[in-house]
């Protein structure tokens, strides 16, 4: 790719996956014109209505990614589970692929991840790899403690394919792992953070103010979260060097959320890396001076990072289908949240609610940490459809 | 239309006029996935890469504004200079018309504009109406001064249509107005501001801070501005209260900018109304919680008034292409542009640069006015293409 993009960029970007991430990847474009063609089993997948073209494919077809890749400047991709294989060769062809098919196979299978994690000295939670199921209680020695975490090797997302189990249902054979698997160490008493974190092609890296997370327990989906997290200078330095060193290794441009763990003994973990805008980076719209999916696209062209600092405090919380909720849907309390200030409502023109499935989300801004949690309180009765 | 509008708000909008006004709109709703239709003689008008569909024909062609008509919930339009009798038939067979056609044809004639504020008692400038050229000497004896502003009736924009004219080159008849005008007192010093104004359908009306904007004396278009505009408590109220005034008085929903004058004896003069969102208030789209933009939509929608404050102080630049440039175009400072900290470059998506052509615009932040001032007075060299 030339140097010296320029705006308006003249490229078209292809985006492998065409839910909610492409949508604002693509809505944040907008002011700069970026073309974009974006792949997806679906005609009317969420980033249909704003992408400039939808290419009819599956995510794994490396035929249909190929055609993709044909007619644009440059390749990305929404989603982990694609055909990485694919991507490698049009990588190798010549093409700029964001982040790097390298980067992706490593991120794709939590076992190579881990061991990745191993050899770099990032720290993360003691594991095991076990590739055949049926030996699963034979490799719990190593873990203290009562219950083990299994990770599915691939496949895994939004909390699916993640058990937290007790050693004596494994011993037992209360519970058989489904495939090849990563068991990790439990930390029980744990807060979840994210850090989001931007490579652009020249080495540069850097990284979002510290999140702080709170996840639904039934849906293990991400349901509460705000940044700046409520925390010392000293925690979220060590945050975000433990997340920055992480994406340096993958040696690879893009944009990057690093989840991560602290333990009571305030011990940073990294539990893994999402290569791609994440939903823990959602309140970054405009809550930052550069939103997550805006420093994406900067990357994509090759353009200078942008800031990361934040303009005020955020809060997001998600908006996900109840239990039971099916079909056509319309937010209960629109009016409420509209009449809030500085309160957001994003939805990802999905065509129709099911239980626990992603329908949009809610950013909150204030002018302090306080007064943020308070309006996130109230807004938080009001995030449901009806 | 419903009063419980909920979102997803299940509605077509049809915006007569399909330039940046209409993109920047569409913009806007895209997180709430609103409908949008652009009448345009011109598929690949700026609107066209955002809008869901793009219904070629004329701006004055009765037969296609009724057709758009047909197929929208709500009707709006994005420039004064559109069919306002097909506008007031289609109104009064029931479909919602904001701002209503009757505001419009208040507007669209500068004279009846006049009168309305007479009519209103809000302050404007003095003025006569001169409905035959060639009298134009005749009509002269009221003003002080040497020289009297020439607005012509109808048809002008972004300063075309207005001149600045020595009353001996009328006398003399060096000068001629074109047409049917509206003779203006000229007050040689002032200074200009805007406030923005949202009316809502329950006649709940608001404002926006005062935004104090400069013009290119060549061209006559805003050149820049910023906001809070640097002035006295009292002085942003009066002329606040000004704009509502004139707003309220207009007794249509919409999304106004209403244009000021302030004399050298610190008079608040109404100078012009707009219909619509406004390059003035261009700077809302990052600087406020809620953009000129997402209110307007919001008033589509029949939901409640956004908050008009800012989360920081704001500036806008103008791109626009220079003496002598056309076809293909280029930001010169691209990456100068964009490593700057809370600089934002919007682009209107048009074909070709032409002389004085606006082409996009560039929204500045800072923490504090003097810091934004600094900052914007270095952004402003950069505002050039190439």
């Amino acid at each position: 790719m030339n140097k010296s993009v320029k705006l308006p960029p003249d490229r078209r970007i292809g985006v492998i996956g065409g839910g909610q991430l492409g949508k604002m990847l693509i809505e944040a474009s907008r002011p700069w014109n970026v073309k974009y063609t974006v792949l997806e089993n679906d005609l009317h997948c969420p980033a249909s209505s704003v992408a400039d073209k939808v290419m009819l494919g599956g995510l794994k077809d490396a035929e249909a990614i190929r055609k993709l890749a044909l007619e644009c400047d440059v390749l990305t991709f929404e989603i982990e589970h694609i055909n990485s294989d694919a991507l490698l060769e049009i990588e190798e062809s010549g093409k700029t692929v964001i982040p790097s098919a390298r980067a992706l196979k490593t991120i794709q299978d939590k076992g190579i991840q881990k061991l990745f994690y191993r050899e770099h000295a990032i720290p993360t939670a003691d594991f095991v790899i076990c590739d055949t199921p049926s030996n699963l209680s034979q490799v719990l020695q190593p873990f203290a403690g009562e219950k083990v975490v299994i990770k599915q090797r691939t496949g895994g997302y939004d909390g699916k394919g993640v058990d937290i189990v007790t050693k004596k249902d494994i011993e037992s054979g209360v519970y058989i792992s489904p495939g090849p698997c990563v068991v990790e160490h439990f930390h029980p008493e744990i807060t979840e953070y994210s850090v989001i974190v931007a490579a652009d092609r020249h080495g540069n890296v850097v990284t979002y103010p510290l999140i702080e997370m709170y996840f639904n327990p039934q849906s293990n989906l991400v349901e509460f979260l705000f940044s700046p997290a409520e925390t010392t200078a000293d925690l979220e330095a060590d945050c975000r060097e433990a997340a920055m060193r992480a994406v340096k290794y993958l040696q690879s441009p893009g944009l990057f959320a690093v989840e991560l763990f602290v333990t009571e003994k305030s011990e940073v973990l990294v539990n893994e890396i999402a290569p791609r805008p994440h939903n823990s980076g959602h309140h970054t719209i405009e809550g930052s001076y550069t939103s997550q999916f805006e420093q994406l696209n900067r990357i994509l062209l090759d353009l200078p990072l942008g800031n990361t600092e934040m303009v005020q405090p955020s809060a997001m919380i998600n908006l996900v289908g109840a239990e039971g909720q099916s079909g056509p849907y319309k937010l209960k309390y629109t009016k409420e949240l509209l009449a809030e200030p500085g309160v957001y409502v994003h939805l990802y023109n999905k065509t129709e609610i099911r239980p626990h499935r992603k329908m949009g989300h809610i950013t909150v801004m204030a002018e302090g940490l306080q007064a943020l949690l308070e309006k996130a309180g109230k807004v938080r009765e009001w995030a449901v459809f009806e």
